[in-house]
């Protein structure tokens, strides 16, 4: 939709996140996507993750996360948002036919509203209920949701390298999804577990995890 | 990116719901942006929620869910691809030029993975958790992650009538999201009760639900 600018795009990333969070913040999705066209992007360190942010960023990310992207007058924020205008300039990411297109971009809203969410639920609750007596309760009531998500993509999936056909953007927000499952969540799918082997063994995840992780220092405090 | 068909487009909805779900299934997204530009649709009932999909239905939605968007020969799943889709014809949802149209479609993604999530998982604890003794603590532990997005988009929203200066796709997932969470969740944001007022006083959301509601009949029993 937009025509893609020969300037150099800048993405923001944390300085300095908690333990449990390195090698698992979202602009490594962006890097990934970028580095599998090939187009060199510089980068904006911001400070953590609780760290309280300037008004200015908060316009630029309402909800004070990273990455905000901006390329030439475009501002964008949400990885999902970020990657369809990526994907929009190059038909390595994204299909240029509508029935093509329309299916990765219906994937990777998948992985970001009917997989994510019900991974991530679990991730907090294991977090924050840490050697309470209400964990074990909540997780039971809220795993079989997660458990349910995955054996229907596993379904999906099948034997095929990818979502669909070709690589895609679905793909890039899928496998990033899945990575930070608790590996006991996969374990029931061989496919999956495939899956996602296959996507950090591309060389474009590779470079994007290295960069992500020569920015990215350990030592956040978590908030009182 | 693809163009407007003059085909009549086809979406499915469930025929029946069980009581808590019903008012809240995600078709009525895409009748509310149909019905803002006027494109007739027609719908194609399916089961209920829990009851068993057949292939070719999973095919199209691999998660079982509704719903499924037909249009010519493109085929969506997921209401964040199908209002991206049908945005893209029409001015009235998605703005033409690259900076508007990255920031509505940055909006849109954030209610489905920044703002639903949250508020889900509220709802999945309080249905799966009610009259159990974990429940209290794990809402305790989930809450404080709701409510520091509510306070964010409060903030954004100031005393606008739409996130952008235009009413958006971005709006209409944000509005979903929002009435379906807990009153008590917006009574500290007045600037979110209004705006989720102002969203449903609109004729294409009040039109669309009245047709969701006359397809849709309470009854389905919950899983064993």
């Amino acid at each position: 939709m937009s025509a893609p600018t020969e300037a150099v795009p800048e993405i923001t990333a944390y300085r300095s996140v908690p333990d449990f969070a390195y090698g698992r913040i979202k602009d490594i999705r962006v890097r990934w996507a970028l580095d599998e066209i090939g187009r060199p992007y510089r980068t904006r360190l911001i400070g953590g993750i609780f760290e309280d942010k300037a008004p200015a960023y908060l316009h630029d990310q309402p909800f004070g996360q990273v990455p905000v992207y901006k390329d030439g007058d475009v501002t964008l924020f949400e990885t999902g948002s970020i990657l369809i205008h990526i994907g929009d300039a190059d038909e390595r990411l994204l299909p240029r036919d509508a029935k093509g297109r329309g299916r990765a971009i219906s994937w990777m809203i998948a992985a970001l509203n009917s997989v994510e969410p019900m991974i991530q639920t679990l991730v907090v609750l294991t977090v924050k209920g840490q050697g309470t007596d209400w964990l074990a309760g909540a997780i039971g009531a809220a795993k079989p949701f997660a458990e349910q998500r995955l054996s229907r993509l596993s379904q999906a999936l099948g034997d095929r390298d990818w979502l669909e056909e070709h690589f895609s953007i679905g793909d890039i927000v899928m496998i990033d999804v899945l990575r930070n499952a608790n590996p006991e969540l996969l374990a029931p799918h061989p496919n999956l577990t495939a899956y996602v082997a296959r996507g950090k063994a591309r060389p474009a995840f590779q470079s994007a995890m290295a960069a992500h992780l020569a920015d990215c220092a350990v030592g956040e405090p978590l908030p009182a």
